[in-house]
């Protein structure tokens, strides 16, 4: 099974990747750019029933992947 | 409108960020692990129209945001 795992930095938390991203984009011509948020993309490969993985990669999420201060996390199972 | 993007790192191509996260994980109890891989995750606010965006995107990944000789992307727009 497939757990693809999306880590983006919280509304309300400044994202310095995301506006540096942002200027180099209007910086090389493209224009109409109103936000860019910069975050982390994981893809874990495990073995095992769907519910004990789902619980698992929750717990991970919250743990290790993440930092809950700052970031959100969502993910899905395939 | 919104485009989501997800760049991963080739196949072929060593991961060594995701042999970090894998080898975090089993160090944690984390059981049946055989693969992670670890790519960056870009939402981008934008206005214009849907095809102009698109090949916008596109063109984006293709020379900023990725690095096509160990990066594969992908793209949806909302």
């Amino acid at each position: 099974m497939k757990a693809k795992i999306i880590i983006t930095p919280k509304k309300a938390v400044l994202d310095p990747q995301g506006k540096t991203v942002q200027n180099a984009l209007e910086h090389m011509g493209y224009q109409g750019i109103s936000a860019v948020h910069v975050g982390k993309y994981l893809e874990i490969e495990v073995a095992g029933d769907k519910e004990t993985i789902r619980k698992q990669i929750d717990e991970a999420c919250h743990k290790i992947l993440s930092n809950p201060v700052i970031e959100d996390y969502r993910f899905e199972l395939e």
